[in-house]
């Protein structure tokens, strides 16, 4: 039995029994969906939900699945814990795909006029969205130059019932592709795919070397291979045990008005020309589970999060092993801080970490390092880490003009006087000095209790209830 | 009935009975009393408690009161939604002493050779404290050109039975008067004050303009004035109700080696050549409870933290009345991150309470500005606006070479070689443009879901359990 979207749900059903919540109710797909999972998150609970009714479609509804570490290590084989570790760890063993014959994504094939995105139970999930998106659908293209396949994960905007725009992000391989595409005078040939085992979506967010490899990763992060199939309209390999997977053609010489959509910072942004999808096919199981992201919510942040952390951990301990851990947390979106420990062995040495994260990851803005007696999923001991062991004089690096993320509202052109892809980029070293130096002395040692006291005590031996009466 | 340690215990014990604990069992003043603090800090809980027997004492031990802002609250009768706003409002309203002739701290009368501070269940707090410290005693003294008394707190070692180290950072106003005394050549009365309602040692922490005043801000946070009564061997008033008062005096030509000891960094900072006190009398309650802080953890940073946030919001609200909300959160000790929030009305004027808030407060290093809609006490939401709201090449102010804490292990001395009291200072502005801006536009709305919608969802009646099998 292959690992898939199913045999995944079986296993949070199982291991996690309170993560998984079913909606019997009708609900509309026009914001009652995405209130209930608002809702929840002001009251900081994560569930992943599945709605049975979602009004216009007989297609059960998925979302919220990447709202926390628990279910994304439990996809990896992980823990909590270590799942930023074990997520590089995996992301280097790739397990080439397996190329079948058959498949249950080939259960319905629909084609020509049976095209209708309507079928499917796609939201509108924040107020001012342009209209309902598919956003837990990673598109899967080929670089003209190799052959290789790239899976990148976009947001693609229902235009007319076969019809998707495709909006990249000009820093991501993706849009460099298409850049070829259009060059060529060719159009692109693609396959959105939605409904997989988890690690299926996030390997398309990995920050990988040169283009394509991402199903690859998917295999390691699973522990087995991803069978694909031909596809039926592209020459691509899609995953046989994807829900549904909808085969299109992009022109890269044509664009239309797409977006506004609320993003990962949590504003909307980001209206203006873009490629978009002309369907061919679409391909799904019998009774098929529609999935999606609640975007710019936390499951938007934290299912983005994790495969760029695990890359970033794999690419810096490859420049420099003693890198310890690595967060990319929920205050920044978890895109535009970042906190790195390591065990530092010369003065300088934690910012070659920094070099690397920044080349990686355009869209860190703000990063952090931290000696590795800090826990970095702990902000406040990494805020802590930047109040007592740094000074802005010797320790803070500005970078202007960098590439960043033109979903930062603040991001700025090189006039300065028009919104765009540039961002100035902080690095603080948090980090204390290996070799001693004010007064010639090694960095002061934390107050504490002595620890083997402390590690004796079990306070409910001493703590009684009190029932004194102070005599006033 | 005046208001005291005792009325306010009471008062604990029927509003947040699960916040005052009691120990009966004998412990020992070296370590025992700490460890169960800390390891009930490391868990997360912060009661106060009450040792009924320290090894060595017959006074019961109180410790940890100031430990959480629910108390805090309690004691100037706030809410902990509003405490920053109501210590501010209450410390504007003082309330003059009241001079009377008897009172319960003369119950019991110390001179001589019965002076002896072995009595006290005093604590040595962590692992390398240079010994047993009072760290919660305030002192009073009075300024010899106004006759004002002034209270602050500082730091107590035990260097014999009537003698006390005193340290007084350099930048505080009993610093400031020691050195009046030490110019005039004369010797200065102090007394120290242990065990009184909670807003006394508040008020010790209170940022004031001027030299004195802190007794009467004690009266406007109680709402009633202080009573005080005169000192047997010094000629100052101290307080009526005050669980144990220590008279003495300082000479400040002479000085001795004092420290280290754990401070509110939580590092061990501080040794070097310091004043000390000269006991020349204990006066006392019949059944006294002596008090401590717990330094270099929680209710050190919290304690700490409010006086300087009520005087903080107070302050700034005197210049730009649009300031809504003043933090120093733990994250930064409770004094090196501040975190202020306004309704701008024009670019650039976030930075106008910036200006006061570094003036009145030393030790803040890093300051960031945010919008109202931004809760300071929510670290989350303010990094998440540095992350979306900030670019640093605009709106990062860095100050290079300005006085600020010691005992900040990076503080450095002019040659910055040495460590020293002076600190760089950032100003990070992650308030929203006025003006429209880049592109001319206004700055972007937050991506949610329509607020009318969520409100009215009630996700009990949407969620079911979930016993569906997924059929792989």
């Amino acid at each position: 039995m292959s690992k898939n979207l199913r045999t995944y749900l079986n296993q949070v059903k199982k291991l996690l029994p309170d993560q998984i919540k079913i909606v019997d109710k009708e609900v509309e797909p026009e914001f009652e969906v995405s209130a209930i999972i608002e809702k929840l998150e002001n009251q900081g609970e994560s569930p992943m939900v599945l709605f049975n009714n979602v009004k216009g479609s007989k297609i059960p509804l998925l979302i919220n699945l990447g709202a926390n570490y628990d279910r994304l290590a439990l996809a990896i084989d992980s823990d909590t814990k270590n799942i930023v570790f074990e997520y590089g760890k995996k992301e280097q063993n790739r397990i080439l795909v397996k190329e079948v014959s058959t498949g249950p994504v080939k259960d319905i094939i629909l084609k020509g006029s049976e095209i209708n995105l309507n079928i499917f139970p796609i939201i509108k999930h924040n107020a001012e969205d342009a209209g309902k998106y598919i956003s837990a659908g990673p598109t899967l293209m080929k670089d003209p130059d190799t052959g290789n396949q790239n899976l990148g994960l976009y947001r693609l905007q229902v235009q007319s019932k076969d019809e998707l725009g495709l909006f990249i992000n000009p820093a991501n391989h993706g849009f460099l592709i298409g850049e070829k595409y259009r060059e060529l005078g060719q159009k692109m040939e693609v396959a959105v795919l939605i409904g997989h085992h988890p690690t299926v979506i996030m390997s398309s967010v990995s920050k990988l070397e040169n283009y394509g490899g991402e199903l690859e990763v998917a295999g390691g992060l699973m522990g087995e291979a991803v069978e694909v199939i031909k596809g039926e309209t592209v020459d691509l390999r899609v995953p046989a045990e994807q829900e549904i997977v909808i085969e299109g053609i992009v022109d890269p010489q044509l664009t239309r008005d797409e977006g506004p959509f609320g993003e990962w910072p949590r504003y909307y942004t980001g209206r203006g020309e873009r490629w978009f999808i002309k369907i061919t096919a679409i391909t799904m199981r019998k009774n098929p589970i529609y999935q999606t992201v609640m975007a710019a919510h936390d499951e938007h942040n934290i299912l983005g999060a994790l495969p760029i952390m695990g890359s970033l951990i794999r690419r810096i301990k490859a420049v420099l092993p003693t890198v310890t851990n690595v967060n990319l947390p929920l205050s920044g979106g978890g895109r535009v801080r970042c906190y790195i420990s390591l065990k530092q062995h010369s003065d300088g040495e934690a910012k070659q970490a920094a070099f690397i994260a920044l080349a990686v990851v355009p869209n860190i803005k703000h990063l952090i390092l931290v000696d590795d007696d800090i826990d970095v999923f702990n902000e406040k001991q990494v805020l802590w880490a930047l109040s007592t062991r740094f000074d802005a004089r010797e320790d803070l690096i500005m970078m202007k003009n960098c590439i960043g993320s033109h979903l930062i509202p603040t991001a700025f052109d090189i006039t300065k006087q028009k919104h765009g892809n540039m961002e100035t980029k902080l690095i603080f070293d948090a980090t204390r000095n290996v070799t001693p130096h004010l007064n010639g002395k090694p960095f002061p040692k934390m107050a504490r209790v002595p620890v083997e006291i402390v590690n004796k005590i079990v306070p409910e031996e001493y703590l009684k209830e009190c029932t004194k009466n102070f005599e006033e």
